[in-house]
C-alpha cells in the first residue's frame, strides 16, 4: 500500500519521463530529417514538400537555429490553434470525433472533481475511521481520504449517494448533448460532402445461383424488376486469386530486375550474370537484366490473359456485386429495404467506400456467417478468460533450464549471476510481452474471420474485444487478485449479490494502483506516443538502406492513422476508472484530468501534422464510445451498491437501487433518439441532395462517373503497370503539375472526393474514378507505378 | 409424495370429468335451442339462418331424435373432416397455424416419448438406488422411474446426455420444419390475398409541429417530396373524444327510447310518461316517447355540428396520420426506410387492418413511449415477483373476524362449524382467485398502457407477460416452494451454479405434481373450453329477458376468438414441461401426449364451429411461439446440468455444456432467416404483386378505393346511423339477398378482401371501403346502425 508520498515520487518519475519524451519530442522534431516522420500529414496533402532547412550542408540535417530550441513546448499552442471546422476538413470528422472524446472528458471530469475534492474529501476525511485503528495496519494515506474512511452505518453515505445520482445525471446529461452533437455534425458533414459513389452504391450479397444465368444477369434482372425507375448498373466482384499469385510473382521479378539494375548503375563497367537454372545455382549463365526483362515480358502477357479470363469469364464472379442507383434515394431505399421473399439472399447494405471495402469478406455465405460469429464469440470469450493458460505453459517452457537445454553453448553466459538473475526476472514475462504485443493483432484476425465487410468496422468490433479484454483483464483483474479465469471460477460459485460486494470492497484499496496505471500508461504513454520512436527509428533506418529516391523517400514514412482498435478501449477504461473513483477515492480524479487534457493536446498534434485516414467512417465509433461509458456508469453504480452493502449502510443503500434503471432507460432513449442517425440514411437527406444536385448538374452522366469504382483494387495496379511503360516521361512532369493542385486543405471537402492523393497509401486505398477521367487520373498513383516508375528514372 | 395408484386415481377423476363435459356439450350441442352457442361461426359466415329443428313447438327447443344421442362423439371426426386449406378460408392463417401449434408438439413429442419411454425407464428403473433406501423414505413410485433412481457418479448419466443431445436435435429439426413452413405459409397467404387498403398504407407517427402550417399541409408537403412518385394521399387521425362522449349519450338516450316504446308495444293501451326534471323526479310530465325522440333528434344536431368541427377544424387532428402510397412498392418502402433526419420524427410503421387498429394509442409521443416502456416493465417485474404482497394483506383483511365485524347480522350464520370451516377454506384463496381472474385484463390494459398501436400486437405482449408469469409463478413456483419473491431473494443470494441446481434437485420430486397439473389444467380444462358453460349461461340468460328480435338473438351471441394472451402462455408451459421432463421423469410425456391430443380436437372443433377472429395477423405470433419453445429446451439444459452436478457425475456433465450454445446459435440463426418474413414486407413480392394488378386492372382508381379506410370507426356509426332512418326498409331487403352473397367459404380469398359480414361485431371492426363503393357496403353492418335498425322494425 502506498502512501501520499510514494505516490507523489512516482508522479515525479513519470512527470520527468514525460517531461524527458517530450524534450527529445522537441529537439528531434525541428530537425530537417525528421521532418517527414513528425510532419507526414503535411507530405500527404501536398502542403510540404521537403523539409524546411537552413542553408548549408549540415543544415539540411540538423536545426541550426538555436532560437527555436528555446521554444520547444510551442507545438502545444500550435496544437490549439486549428479550429474544428478546419481539423474536419483537413484530416476527417472520424479525427475530430475522437479529439472530441478528449474534451468530453475533460467536460465531464472537471466539474465532477472540483465537487469530489471540495466536498467528499472532508466528509470522508473528518469521519476517521481508520485513524482509531493501529498505525501498523495495512492502510495507506489514500484511504484516509476515501469511501474506506467513513464509519459502518454512517449517515454520511447519503452524501456519497446523493453524489452518485448527481455524477450520474451529470454525466448522462454532457453524454446527451454530446450525442446530440456529434449526430448532428455526422449529418451536416454527409450533407456537405461532394457526390461520392459510395453514396449511389448499395452492397449486394449472397446473391442466389440460378440454373443458366450468370450472376451479372441474375443481379440485372432482379434489379431491373424490382426497381425500375432507379436501377442504374453493377459491377461483379472477381475472384482474383489466381491473379493475386502472379501479381506477387512479377512484384518478385521486378524486384530482381530492380536488384541487378541498381547493381548496374553502381558498377557500370561489368554487366550482372545469373544462372537460369534451379535457384540460380545451377543452368547456363545469362545477362541478368534481360534475362528478367524477359520474364517480366512473359509474365504480363500470362497477366494478360488471365486478367481478361477473370473478367470476362463467368466463373471467377462471386455472387456478391456492387449495385449502383441513379439517385441517392434509390440506394437508400434499396440499403434499407428487405429484397426477397427468403430474407437470407438478395442481402443488400451500403456499400462501403471503394477504400475502405475489405474485399476477402464480401462472398462469405449467410450460414457460414452465422458459424463464424458463434465461433468467434466462444474464442473471444476464451481468449478473456482463459488466456493466461497457454501463456503459463510457454512460461513454464522457457525457463533457464529450458535455454540451457537448446542451447548448451549459452550456459557459461547464462550462469554468470548477473544475467542469470536478469534473465530469470526477464523470461517469465517475455511471453506475456509477446502476447499482449501481438493482441490487436490477434483481435483483428479474429474480427476478419467474423466476415464484416468494410475496414472501417473491422476496427470497431476489434476494438469491442480488446474492450473486453480491458475490462476483464486490466480492471477486474486489478482489483480482485488472480488471472480470469479464476475470477470466472470465483462468480460462477458467488450469488449475484456477492459478486458487486466482493469488487466493491477491494474498490477503495487498489486506488494508489490504478493512480500509477495511470501515470505509467496515460502520461508516459502518450509523451511516447508523441515521440514516434518506432517509426523514427525505421524511417531512417529505411532511408539508410533503401532510399533511391525523394519517392523511396515518402514511401519510407507511412503515417499511420489514429490506431482505434487500440486508442478506443484504453480511453474508455479511463472514463471507466474516473466514473468509479469519484465517488469512492475522488483524490484519483486529478490524475485523470492530467490525462485527458495531455492527451488531448498531443492527439490534437498527432491528427494535425502526422495521422493519415485511411477511411472516412463519418464517426460511426461514436455509439460505440457512448454505450461504453454508460456501462461504465453502470458498472460504478453496482460496484457502489455492494461496497455500500459491506458498510452496514442498510438504510441508505436501497436509494441506489433506482439508479441503475434509469441509466439503462437514458441509454435505451439515447439509443433511439440517435442511433439511425448513425445506421440509416434518412430518405429526406437523400432526397433533398438528388434534387440539388439535379439542379446543379442536370446533365450528369452518373453510369460513367460509376465507373469501375467497385473494381478490385489488384486489377487496377496491373492496368496501371502496364500503362506506365509507356508513359513515364508524361507522368513524371504531370505529377509536378498536379501536387500543386492539391495543396489547398478544402480537398476532402465539396469537390469530387476521393482518397486524398497521398503517395504510400495501401494497395486499398485506390483511384475510385479511374475511367472516369482518364487524363486527370495520373495525379492519383498507385503503390505499384509508383514504385517501378521510380527505379526506371534512377537509371542513367 | 403421490404412489403410481394416486396417480391412477387421480386420472380417473380427471378423465371422468372430461367425459362429462363432453357428454354434457355431446348432449348440449345438438339442442336447437344452443345451435348459437355451439356453431356461432356458421351463423357469422352467413351458412346457417336458424337451427337445424325438428317440425313440432317441442322440437324447436330440444333435439327428439334419439338416434343422434347415440353418436354423441361424432364431433371429433367431423372437427376432423376439414382440410387445412379449408381452415385457412373458414376461418383465417391465424387460427390455422394455431391449430398448428399442438400437431407440432405431438410430432415432437410422440417420437421422444417412444424413445424416452423404451430407453430411459429400463436404465432408471434397474439402477434402483432408491429401492436401497428405507422404505419409509418419503419417494413415490413415479421417482424409480425417474431419474433419481440412478445412483450418483454412474455412467448411465451418459445415456441421459445422449438423450438430451438427440431430443434437443430432434426438437430443433422440428422447430425448423415447422418455422419454415409457417413462415412459407405466411407468404403465400399475403400473396393470395387480394387487394386491401393496409398494403397501401403506411401509419406516420409523430409528425412535428410546423407554425403556420396544418398537420395535414405539413404531412403532404414531406411525402410530395420526399416520395413524389408513391405519394398517393394520406387521412389524419382525430381526437374524438369530445364526439365519443356526444355518441354515448346518444346511446343512452336510445335506449331510455326503447325502453318506452317496449312499455307501450306491450301496453297499447297507454302512452308512457316521463318528469322532465332531475333524475325524472320532478318537472312537468310528458309523453315519453315523443321527448326522448325530441332529445335524440337535438342532440343528432348537435352530433353533426361537432362532427364537421372534428373532421373540418384544424386543432383536432392529432400528429398522426394514414398515409397511402399509389403501389404497394411504395408503401413497402416507406415502412421499412427512416424518413427524417430526427429518427424520433416522422415515424413509418406498416398500419395495421382498419379493424385491427388501436386507435387510443395512436397519438402517444416517443418520448412518452420510452417512459412508459419504462414504467410498464419494472410494473410486469414487480407484478411477476411480488404480487402475494397485495394478495396477503387483503387475505389478512378478508377473515372470519373482518367479515363479522363488517355485517354482525351474519354472526349466527358464520358461526355453524360447517359453514365456517367451509368460509375458513375459502376466503383466504377468494382474494387469489379474483387475482387470477382479472390478471389477463390486467395484463392487457399494461399492454395498452405500453402504447402498442393495433390489437394484434396488444394481444401478443399481453401473452408475453402472461408466460412470464406462468413461468415464475406456476413453473418455478411449485418446483421451488415459496412465493416468487422468496425465489426471487434466495435466488439473489445464490452463486449462477447454484441456482439450476438448486431448482434441478427438485425438478423429478415435482414430477406428480405436474402430472396432475397437466391432468386438471389440461384434460379437464380442454373438455370445459367445449363446452362454453359460460357463453351458454349468458346466452341463455339474454335470451329470456332481453331477446326482443332474432338479430338481438345473434347479437346475444358473441362467439369470441380463440383467447391468444391466455392460451399460447399455457400451451407453451406444456411445452416447458415436456421437454424439461423427457429426460427426467419421462413417464409425464404420455400426459402431455393426451393433452396435446385432445386439446387439438377441440380447438380444431372450436375454430371451425365457433370462433370468429376479430383480426387477421397472419400468423405474426409465431416467432414468439417458436422462441419460447427455444427458451424451454435452454431451461431444461440447464436444469439437467444442475441436477447432474448434484449427482456427481462430475465426469459427463462437462459434455452437456455445449449444448446451450449450440441451441441458441440455432435460435439466431432462424431468427435471421425466417423472422423478417414475419416482420418486414420484401420489395419483391410487392413489386409482383403491383405488376400482376396492373395488368387484370389498368384503371383502378386507387385514391377512391382507399376512400376514407382509417377514419375513425365513430365517425362511420354515426354516418350510417343518420343515413338508417331513411333506409330501413331498403336495407332490409338488401341485407336478405346478400346473405347468399356471401355463404362461400372462399370469401377471404382472392377478392377484394374485407371484414367478413358478421353481424356481432365489435366497433372496431367496420368496413374498408366506406366511400368506395356506397351501395355494396350495407351488407357490412355496423353495430349501431343493427341495433339502432331492429327496434324499429320491432315496432307495429
Amino acid at each position: 500500500m502506498a502512501t501520499l508520498q510514494d505516490i507523489g515520487v512516482s508522479a515525479l518519475i513519470n512527470i520527468l519521463t514525460a517531461f524527458a519524451f517530450l524534450l527529445a519530442f522537441a529537439i528531434l522534431r525541428i530537425q530537417p530529417v525528421n521532418d517527414r516522420v513528425y510532419f507526414p500529414k503535411w507530405y500527404s496533402t501536398g502542403d510540404r514538400k521537403s523539409p524546411r532547412r537552413s542553408g548549408n550542408f549540415v543544415g539540411k540535417f540538423v536545426n541550426l537555429n538555436i532560437t527555436t530550441y528555446f521554444t520547444f513546448l510551442n507545438w502545444m499552442p500550435q496544437a490549439l490553434k486549428m479550429s474544428e471546422s478546419e481539423i474536419i476538413d483537413h484530416a476527417g470528422l472520424d479525427s475530430a470525433v475522437f479529439l472530441r472524446i478528449y474534451t468530453l472528458g475533460l467536460k465531464i471530469f472537471i466539474p465532477i472533481t472540483i465537487v469530489a475534492l471540495f466536498i467528499l474529501i472532508p466528509v470522508n476525511v473528518s469521519d476517521g475511521t481508520l485513524s482509531f485503528l493501529k498505525k501498523d495496519l495495512v492502510m495507506s494515506d489514500i484511504d484516509k481520504l476515501s469511501i474506506s474512511n467513513v464509519r459502518p452505518n454512517s449517515s454520511r453515505f447519503f452524501i456519497h449517494i446523493g453524489l452518485e445520482y448527481v455524477f450520474t445525471i451529470w454525466v448522462c446529461f454532457m453524454l446527451y448533448k454530446e450525442y446530440d452533437n456529434i449526430a448532428s455534425m455526422r449529418l451536416r458533414y454527409l450533407a456537405s460532402q461532394g457526390r461520392r459513389v459510395d453514396q449511389f452504391t448499395v452492397v449486394v450479397r449472397n446473391i442466389p445461383h440460378s440454373s443458366g444465368k450468370s450472376v451479372s444477369d441474375s443481379v440485372d434482372h432482379f434489379f431491373k424488376t424490382n426497381h425500375p425507375d432507379h436501377y442504374l448498373c453493377h459491377q461483379a466482384v472477381y475472384d482474383a486469386n489466381r491473379f493475386a499469385k502472379l501479381v506477387r510473382q512479377r512484384e518478385r521479378l521486378q524486384n530482381w530486375l530492380d536488384y541487378y539494375q541498381l547493381k548496374f548503375e553502381r558498377h557500370p563497367e561489368k554487366r550482372p550474370t545469373c544462372k537460369r537454372g534451379f535457384l540460380g545455382l545451377c543452368g547456363i549463365r545469362v545477362d541478368s537484366i534481360e534475362y528478367y526483362k524477359q520474364l517480366i515480358q512473359n509474365l504480363d502477357r500470362r497477366m494478360s490473359l488471365e486478367r481478361e479470363k477473370v473478367i470476362n469469364g463467368h466463373e471467377s464472379i462471386l455472387p456478391v456485386a456492387f449495385v449502383s442507383f441513379n439517385s441517392r434515394w434509390g440506394a437508400a431505399v434499396c440499403a434499407q429495404t428487405q429484397q426477397s421473399k427468403n430474407p437470407t439472399l438478395w442481402l443488400t447494405n451500403w456499400a462501403p467506400e471503394p477504400r475502405d471495402v475489405y474485399w476477402s469478406n464480401l462472398a462469405i455465405p449467410f450460414v457460414s456467417l452465422t458459424i463464424r460469429k458463434l465461433v468467434i464469440s466462444l474464442s473471444v470469450f476464451a481468449l478473456v478468460f482463459f488466456y493466461m493458460i497457454p501463456i503459463a505453459f510457454v512460461q513454464s517452457l522457457a525457463n533457464l533450464e529450458g535455454l540451457e537445454r537448446v542451447a548448451p553453448f549459452l550456459r557459461s553466459v547464462i550462469e554468470l549471476k548477473f544475467i542469470k538473475s536478469f534473465l530469470q526476472g526477464f523470461l517469465p514475462g517475455l511471453a506475456l510481452k509477446i502476447f499482449l504485443y501481438i493482441l490487436p493483432t490477434v483481435l483483428m484476425i479474429m474480427s476478419k474471420i467474423e466476415g464484416y465487410i468494410s475496414m472501417s468496422v473491422l476496427e470497431r468490433k476489434a476494438a469491442a474485444k480488446y474492450y473486453y479484454f480491458m475490462l476483464v483483464n486490466v480492471f477486474l483483474g486489478s482489483i480482485i487478485a488472480g488471472t480470469a479465469f479464476e475470477q470466472l471460477n470465483s462468480f460462477l460459485h458467488q450469488s449475484a449479490t456477492e459478486i458487486p460486494r466482493t469488487i466493491g470492497v477491494s474498490i477503495p484499496m487498489k486506488a494508489t494502483f490504478f493512480i500509477t496505471y495511470i501515470m505509467v500508461d496515460g502520461w508516459a504513454g502518450i509523451a511516447g506516443e508523441i515521440l514516434r520512436l518506432k517509426s523514427l527509428v525505421i524511417y531512417h533506418l529505411k532511408n539508410m538502406f533503401l532510399v533511391k529516391t525523394e519517392r523511396d523517400r515518402e514511401k519510407a514514412m507511412d503515417p499511420g492513422s489514429v490506431d482505434y482498435p487500440e486508442t478506443l478501449p484504453s480511453l474508455q477504461l479511463y472514463f471507466l476508472l474516473g466514473i468509479v473513483y469519484a465517488v469512492v477515492t475522488p483524490i484519483l480524479l486529478p490524475f485523470i484530468l492530467v490525462f485527458f487534457a495531455f492527451a488531448y493536446l498531443v492527439y490534437r498534434h498527432q491528427v494535425i501534422n502526422v495521422y493519415n485516414q485511411q477511411y472516412e467512417s463519418v464517426a460511426a465509433f461514436w455509439p460505440h464510445v457512448h454505450s461504453r461509458i454508460i456501462a461504465s456508469l453502470l458498472i460504478s453504480q453496482l460496484l457502489l451498491l455492494g461496497l455500500l452493502s459491506t458498510k452496514k449502510a442498510a438504510n441508505s443503500t436501497p436509494l441506489l437501487v433506482a439508479l441503475p434503471i434509469l441509466t439503462l432507460a437514458f441509454h435505451k432513449y439515447c439509443k433511439n433518439r440517435f442511433e439511425p442517425a448513425f445506421r440509416k440514411y434518412p430518405l429526406e437527406e437523400a432526397m433533398a441532395k438528388d434534387l440539388t444536385e439535379q439542379a446543379v448538374e442536370p446533365n450528369l452522366n452518373l453510369k460513367s462517373y460509376l465507373g469501375d469504382a467497385y473494381l478490385h483494387p489488384i486489377f487496377h495496379s496491373f492496368e496501371e503497370a502496364e500503362e506506365e511503360l509507356v508513359q513515364v516521361q508524361v507522368r513524371v512532369d504531370k505529377h509536378q503539375a498536379h501536387h500543386s493542385d492539391h495543396a489547398s486543405p478544402s480537398d476532402s471537402g465539396s469537390e469530387i472526393s476521393s482518397p486524398s492523393p497521398s503517395h504510400n497509401v495501401p494497395a486499398s486505398q485506390y483511384q475510385v474514378e479511374h475511367n472516369y477521367e482518364h487524363n486527370y487520373n495520373y495525379q492519383y498513383e498507385s503503390e505499384h507505378r509508383t514504385y517501378y516508375s521510380y527505379h526506371y528514372e534512377g537509371q542513367p
